[in-house]
């Protein structure tokens, strides 16, 4: 439209104008189809308008029911926190108070900081290497991958280090971390907190080893820095567990989650804390759309699918046919430099960022939406709905190779 | 509940446990009802599940449209954009841009000061005593009115100068800006931009003058400083005309929108850009549920009252009986302070936050929900829906008015 | 010289290569001479290598007396501490610990500031419009008079207030800082001090009514703030007193001196702590030059001048001819626009810099040394030694007369 | 004295009131000499109250010279700069601007980070851990070897890298560095420029190797980073070289001199910068005791000694005599760590700062001063003069000895 903002990206990335989406298939207005490698940036796990949780919609918008309430109580809200409780953490025995703040996932950013601030009374957080937090002051300066749009804000206090596997192979960077936050005169003060994502998944599909995650809980917790783990992107359900953190069977103190938690791309954001931590006053983080009773309608029907045994089994599968088709590619491209992967979020890794940009916007011709990441934009990003169809699964790979290998022929190999 | 945080704040300002909502009138879950004087902070001007509303969203809903796709191009975005321009912009022969930034308030105010921020290539920041702007880092450093959740942040740049009013009647607070800002070895930089409410509502409901804004205006335009009106809480027909600076005639550089612009509680913002400072690159501020389809979907329902004649002669009608009713109250208790009040949002402040909030409480007891204001919550915020019924008005003024009055009864006049 | 850097600044103000200096005169390599109305920017108060004091500096030389040793316990600190004590402290009834900061202004406010932040534990710090402070980074934070040096900087949480009279006549300036800083919601910070010189040197010639100073006092006291005052410039005699705020019978939190304090141009400084604020552990503030024997030993002999009953009153007989010089040649030339002055530092503000710039380089042609100030650069300041000779006072008043009339001839009025 | 600050140091760790000094040896009022092993913290490399070079501020004092005018032109300024490129800058082939900074070492450093960032209109300053600048908020910032001074400032943009050898044998911290500063999406920025001190004096006698000198040189110029060497402390001829860098045959941006290039203990400060980077404009930093001509006058004298050929291999005798004692003494204490060290400056390391501490308080209670160093104190630092006389260094040498075996049979070696 020609007066909406340049600001606009993925009407660049993605141009075509769509109007129906249901499932693993989106439809543009001149009715062509496009299989959903993308999910909405991770909000839709459980794919585009899932009968189950639109039927809970509909019921709940036809009676009336309150919408709007901030952070009053309600009975849409009650249910969700008992659902919450019952289903997600009651059987992991983690122990949390959720509180709701504003409905993105860089509001829970920001929330998160001020109250490790407030906790340990110290003022710097450590971020990682390639990491992305969102776009607000705190959020963005914790960014890594977004270096460029730092250069408008006064300094956030923030210090990066290197993100498991950042220095290659032999480096030990947690070692490197610990030794200069410990020792005395490094000029590195104690942080009020860590913050990470567990697999990186803007900064191109960098997952953090188990021993590297359990080495971190460690340190943090002797040395009362709050962890954070920003399960925005990569929880819910998207590398196998409802938490990301599960494999490494650590316990964050501060858990931050968004994008899919509404199960129906409706904004939701929770923040998790360990009770000893919820040390906030009543309204000392607020906000208009905390809490909104639309979006715990809908996720408290997509909370539905984790009580059912097969849920987990369905992404397993899933997960091995994607890691069998990518590591076959690998062996028959020479452009792939990489394949990183678990659960349901796949980076395939080529020797350019313009490479990798051919292959997606091929694909999107073909009607197939994929991502790149990295900061490169050499990654293509696999992140389709968590229970996507195997008919479609297997649709979209095939696609992906033939684009992969139409490369072959057509591109000079880099020299 | 027993595992929500903490921060919870309005759960115990209401405490009651709703259920259902229309109109002005909600329901707990026991069936008692409130008459609502309080719009959800200002976010459903058009009261709760308005039936035209409702009915576009369902038929939305059920044609399985796309609801979550970020800000791909969509029938539903270009529908909205549309009607955008033509019922709102073109009439009052405005031309900006539209940027829909994440879908909360404080993030087009994240948004806005870092466009200003690149647009300048300045650093600070002008703010106005008991401002609230909301609660990421910037919009936190913003907001005079909270001074103490700020001291968990780093100096975000920010000067504050008095609104208008502030310092008392003879006080030309606008020269005193001009001087600070103007005079060479002052200590003050020439800012990046000015962000004010024209009304301010938690602030305490203090209405910048006629005068006092378009000085503003004229002041910011000569030393190239940009303007940005939060017209979140204010705007959307809250104080009468669509936006709050109709009444000055001025055009802001960017202009905020949220809360109501949804029309029905939904997560939505906009920034609106004069397009020759719409200077973004694609991609340089994002978000996950930004120009979220279920919100567009609400939100161009919600314009079609601005088409129709009758709507602002409807908040004429309401503005003049509420002032007649406060104005009379005033003259009858001694408790009340100040009246102040235009279009929608009216303020009675009283001696004491003390006693508005004993007239809150006990209002809330007898079925009426409202809101206290101002720096020390000394001020009653009247914020019905722009729509109410007469009928419902008139029952909330009187219960308002026999909460007062029981007052004058039953409490010592503070000395 | 080719190799000095561009920075160097009065070398090009005062375009000669000295040679000898003795009292109130400075003879350069060809013999010219120049009476001295400028004494080294305030750091020779009582003239050019002083007989006695010289004397002094020359026998403590000559018995090879330590020189050199940082803050340890020397005979000439114990000696300096002493006199300090008995001729300054004393008789003013001023109990104060005195610190030996970094033997420059700047290092003394930088200091100042440290601890001043220690002590209340709060961040922010209030300083005037038109004040001058250092070159440092908290020190030039908090110099209003040089803002375009501030941009290579992060923000040092300084918060600027209008300086007695800035605001012109009527508005009260004092009450505006007040209603800033004590009323809740205006954004402004309970600062840890407030710092300032009672007359603006650099500034202008900016003298504070001895009301305000007291009102001052008043307000930080009742508000558990740090009163700093910079008496670096007009400290040590400059405005008639040993202390510039004396006039106002205030004692400030911390008192800051430099420049004169070493009696011959030696660097020191000083930073005056009342004993309930010496809460500095060992060490917290160093550094090599504080302390050093050679400027104690000065400033021991320069001391004396102080026991002397005279002096003081030599100082008002000077003032008073200067004043009555000034006011004269003021009703004499219509470039003249204000005359302000108060002990041994007077300005003389012409209509605009270009023509203030002229008077002071056609008097230095003339053979006499004195500098440009304000904003603009508008006023002369008069800064001769304390104690110059009344025939160089009477000559170097003639000089300014015949300058200042001849400029009425030849320059245009300004419009 | 009762009347001096708490904040006073050495005069708790040399408790003595000193009156004499000449050469090697200090006096204290007592009549108990002491010999120097502590050169004034670095400030004393020609000894005290060298014959030459007081003679020639007798002589210089004797005439009237000019001695306090900022940094106007003088005979005597000119007579430094002509020898100080004669004798020092052209045998070296260095081409460089001189800068008289305020007469401290901090003046210096905030002088570079200034110009620094002016430069390259960048933000971020790199340090290295256990670093020591100074005082100021710049240079406080800047040292890693003093974090808890740090808390009373906000953030000065500081990026801290390990220092050489700092992560211990096998890592190599000047590669850790480059890949964090230039891969994309680090989240480190690009800075400004680099400071470092090529030997860590405060930091525990930490010596940079050549080819990591050689490397951090070759990465700042290829990406237009300023390097900042801070010889403060190491240069004039501490390290056997004038300047501390010239055994890695490196030519920084800019180096900062102080302590010692007075050669009398008195207060000076210089910046030399490459020409095409000296973008000051004139005043752009200055300050009332730059250049002060009594200063200028011992700098002038002791320039003398870097003319004779004898002076710098009578420093690498003198070297090779402390390494041999300090070597020996290692093989024969089990309480020594390491020793480190380079021309003049020499650290003997103990297991902990509180055996460090109980030598030098023997050694002082036996007529020798000498200090401790590093992160925990645990490193006494041998900074005799660089002149010292032989005997004087034999018999130091030989009541260090004395004072580490008297502890071998009286302490308990640590677990």
């Amino acid at each position: 439209m020609r007066n909406e903002s340049n600001v606009s990206s993925y009407s660049k990335v993605f141009p075509a104008t769509f109007e129906y989406a249901k499932g693993d298939i989106l439809t543009d207005k001149n009715g062509k189809e496009y299989i959903d490698f993308f999910s909405g940036a991770g909000a839709l796990n459980y794919g585009h308008n899932h009968p189950k949780i639109k039927e809970a919609l509909l019921t709940f918008l036809e009676k009336d029911a309150i919408i709007h309430c901030l952070d009053m109580d309600s009975r849409m809200k009650d249910n969700f926190l008992e659902k919450f409780e019952s289903i997600i953490l009651k059987p992991r025995k983690m122990d949390y108070k959720v509180q709701f703040s504003g409905p993105t996932g860089t509001n829970a950013v920001e929330a998160a900081v001020k109250l490790a601030r407030k906790v340990t009374q110290r003022r710097k957080v450590i971020s990682f290497t390639s990491s992305f937090h969102g776009m607000t002051a705190t959020s963005l300066a914790l960014s890594g991958n977004l270096e460029d749009r730092q250069k408008y804000y006064p300094s956030q206090e923030v210090i990066f280090f290197p993100f498991d596997g950042f220095l290659g192979e032999g480096a030990d960077t947690m070692e490197f971390m610990k030794r200069m936050i410990l020792t005395e005169g490094s000029g590195v003060e104690l942080p009020a907190a860590v913050i990470l994502e567990t697999v990186q998944a803007e900064g191109g599909v960098n997952i953090a080893g188990t021993k590297w995650l359990q080495d971190l809980r460690k340190f943090t917790e002797e040395n009362n820095i709050l962890l954070i783990v920003d399960d925005i992107q990569v929880g819910c359900g998207r590398t196998g567990n409802f938490f990301s953190f599960e494999r490494a069977a650590i316990l964050p103190d501060i858990i931050l989650l968004s994008k899919s938690i509404s199960g129906f791309g409706l904004p939701l954001s929770l923040v998790l804390i360990k009770p000893e931590f919820d040390q906030w006053k009543a309204g000392e983080h607020n906000g208009t759309f905390r809490a909104n009773n639309l979006s715990l309608c809908t996720a408290s029907a997509a909370l539905d699918f984790w009580k059912e045994n097969n849920f987990q089994k369905d992404i397993s599968e899933r997960s091995l046919l994607i890691s069998a088709a990518l590591e076959r590619l690998k062996t028959e491209s020479e452009h792939i430099v990489a394949v990183r992967g678990i659960g349901m979020i796949w980076g395939l890794e080529f020797s350019s960022g313009d490479i990798a940009g051919k292959v997606a916007k091929a694909l999107f011709e073909k009607g197939m939406m994929i991502e790149t990441c990295g900061n490169k934009d050499q990654t293509i990003k696999l992140l389709s709905a968590l229970n996507i169809s195997l008919e479609n699964l297997q649709r979209g790979l095939e696609k992906l190779s033939v684009a992969v290998m139409s490369l072959n022929k057509s591109e000079a190999v880099p020299a």
